[in-house]
């Protein structure tokens, strides 16, 4: 059994190929992601425990719709997302299915303000949609999971602190790994491009700064040439880029940078008091670090960014990304609701932990106990399995009309821990056979014992 | 604080109306629901409840994606659905968002088969579109909340009880009063039909007489008429329709009917069957009815049909539907893959009960302590929130820089239990001010009886 479920779960390509017979074809398409039961366990188990964290921080959940207005979404996609928008007409509306949860979140504060209170702290937890070339581990449907914290006019930088402590916490108890918060803010970048007079070329660069990890320094430094960054500004550039160190090592070689621009110092104080707050969260020192190259590819956020990497799988890119934007309500509202927020792409995260077998699937069912009658009048079979469902185990009754070695096949194959069997003989004496099926050993207990003897093994 | 909260939850239309100001419109689109957190919070109890039911039955959770094959989803759709269907193209592909559940499933059968240990008992809870005009609590985006069970070959008629027994539990626990599973059987209708000679107008037939309880009688007997149903015929079904009664007394008039026909003898067996195994299911008699006017629109349904009401609010229509199909796969699989299912409608649900005021929503967030820091230093009230949170116990920290007043303020507009203050003094002592918001009561205690100070108010 274990074997066939090893095989079902690592061989996504091998599952069932299209059939040539005529008939539709069945397959998922490309860059959409389908799960067999067991997997889907294991997935909605990951899911529900990133849920739990957001709200035992109290964040509050909130769920807008997956299809949008489209002018919503193209005010604020932009670069290459705006060409992934999944498009389209029903009568005179333009729509447009949503391609992250941070922008409809800006147009739910921007028509809900007066209902909600602020600092309004949201999570959701749901699908978005774009059209990139399906390749490993991209998808054009994926789950993100989201928490922001909006304020209403003004938000604490102390919050910049308490997203990547949520975010500590979350991965500790997915127990997935080592894993490192990697923090920057791009007011150091901007300040800095400021101070070299190239101020107005900052999102050109920050969006070709945000490749570097991918295409390497060669190709960055080829792409700066081509939007007229001069070499003498790009080397400046790379020097502030390659400090390297712990928070206070990073923080004094940037001051040592002696760089006069407003905006660069309030950069270094942001990061500074991140990284202090950081640590009177608790969030342990290994856990974050300070890196100077994670720009972010998205033009909204202003502040505050983060990017991070599973320690050992350091090629899965960031897992879970996110920062501070100031303005990104500003295309629906006249009010300023600044915002910090990060997201777990949980569909890619799953699918890459998956490839490098870390994703175990243990059952096909959330079933416990298997009740197997051998009797035909199902009152007592229910009536056991309603007993167990009582004390909050969940239980199924095997119904069809089967040989018995079928019914306890159909155990096997399902990995259900509990067996009970009703058969005539177990009725009239009121004690019903239960096996452990992974020990093997079987007893006979009455029906207000049954619960008792499976939270006891 | 209890007076602004209703106002939001009744006041759908009056919340936030579009402003005039040159900015995107932010309003959701027509047909859509978007609640506010404190109805957030209550949906997804009402939505976490339902799967927890649905798991206590061993139902094993599926997921599949939003967007379909254009022609999976046309090939069972049929009539009125096949127009609301919202398709589009993105490259060379056909696309369509799924209108229900059930037919992506049959899909989802079709592929993995070989993976899949039967009978599959699946649940899926999802989103889904149909591009009604939007009326009164009918939506083109809403929650579907499905279980089936799913043969290979062959699937036991016992399991046409187990799908309502678990509706029953499910109801049950929803707490919103007295709800009435009513049960028919496709077979006895269509086989009255063969034996009128009238086999080949079942379809037409059907669907007119599932529109009898919104247009009425005399709009049914007009539509019959028009499309060549003799009165002599249309008296006939309505002899039948009208008949009423326990189960006892409905198997017992359908035998008098005298009707020489096999599909109708096996409807009766049928019906009696599941109604018998219903009792066995111990599911009271007041929660299941046999009504022999419910037929269901879809085409796909061959037998056993169930549509449910809540005994105060009939004006709330079906709120739960489904029935049992044996071939609903015919166009995606050589194979036959009969199956029984259902399913709760339940964004149609929850705005209905909303409607008649039975939405209570109780607080706009899932915190329970709320810890209002009278210090800059966040180590003391994030070590606070920690173990409460340690203890399972959601707690959040007012980090906002603001007048004592405003953090109060806070507690109260969002409804927090329990609010913890933490000024110097209470960190020189290690005792800590706890308020229960409800009773005001407030007292002194140390960090590790918080959680147990908490617990046992």
């Amino acid at each position: 059994m274990k074997k066939q479920l090893d095989k079902d779960i690592n061989d996504e390509n091998e599952i069932a190929p299209q059939k040539i017979t005529g008939k539709i074809p069945t397959r998922v398409l490309p860059g959409f992601m389908e799960l067999l039961p067991a997997e889907q366990i294991v997935f909605d188990r990951m899911k529900k425990t990133i849920q739990d964290v957001f709200e035992l921080y109290g964040f509050v959940p909130i769920d807008t719709p997956i299809i949008e207005r489209a002018e919503v979404l193209f005010a604020k996609a932009g670069g290459e997302t705006e060409k992934q928008i999944y498009e389209f007409k029903k009568g005179d509306n333009d729509l447009a299915l949503r391609f992250d949860l941070t922008v409809p979140t800006a147009r739910y504060v921007s028509e809900y303000e007066r209902n909600l209170v602020f600092p309004f702290k949201r999570y959701q937890i749901g699908k978005v949609y774009r059209g990139e070339n399906p390749q490993k581990g991209r998808y054009r449907e994926f789950y993100q999971c989201d928490i922001d914290i909006i304020g209403n006019g003004t938000l604490g930088l102390i919050n910049d602190a308490e997203i990547p402590a949520v975010i500590y916490d979350v991965f500790s108890r997915l127990d997935i790994g080592p894993f490192v918060v990697r923090i920057s803010n791009r007011k150091l970048l901007a300040g800095l491009m400021n101070s070299l007079d190239i101020g107005g070329l900052v999102p050109n660069v920050m969006r070709i700064i945000d490749k570097l990890e991918k295409v390497g320094e060669g190709k960055v430094k080829e792409m700066l040439a081509e939007i007229g960054v001069s070499s003498d500004v790009t080397e400046n550039l790379f020097r502030f880029l390659s400090i390297k160190g712990t928070t206070e090592e990073v923080v004094a070689a940037l001051r040592n940078l002696g760089i006069k621009d407003d905006m660069f110092n309030s950069g270094i104080y942001e990061l500074e008091n991140v990284a202090l707050n950081l640590r009177r969260f608790s969030v342990p020192e290994q856990y974050f670090e300070i890196d100077l190259s994670i720009v972010r590819g998205l033009d909204y956020y202003t502040g505050t960014v983060y990017e991070t990497k599973l320690a050992r799988f350091p090629q899965f890119g960031s897992i879970c990304s996110g920062g501070r934007y100031d303005n990104l309500t500003e295309k629906y509202s006249e009010k300023k609701f600044p915002g910090v927020g990060i997201s777990i792409g949980l569909t890619r995260l799953f699918s890459q932990l998956k490839e490098v077998g870390l994703i175990r699937a243990e059952t096909l069912t959330p079933t416990v106990a298997l009740v197997v009658p051998l009797v035909s009048d199902m009152t007592v079979p229910f009536n056991i399995a309603t007993t167990l469902r009582s004390r909050g185990i969940s239980a199924e009754i095997y119904l069809e009309d089967a040989k018995i070695k079928s019914k306890l096949s159909y155990a096997d194959k399902t990995g259900v821990p509990f067996v009970i069997i009703v058969g005539e003989d177990e009725i009239a004496t009121g004690k019903f056979t239960i096996k452990d099926m992974k020990s093997g050993e079987q007893t006979r207990v009455v029906l207000g014992d049954l619960a008792s003897y499976i939270y006891n093994r």
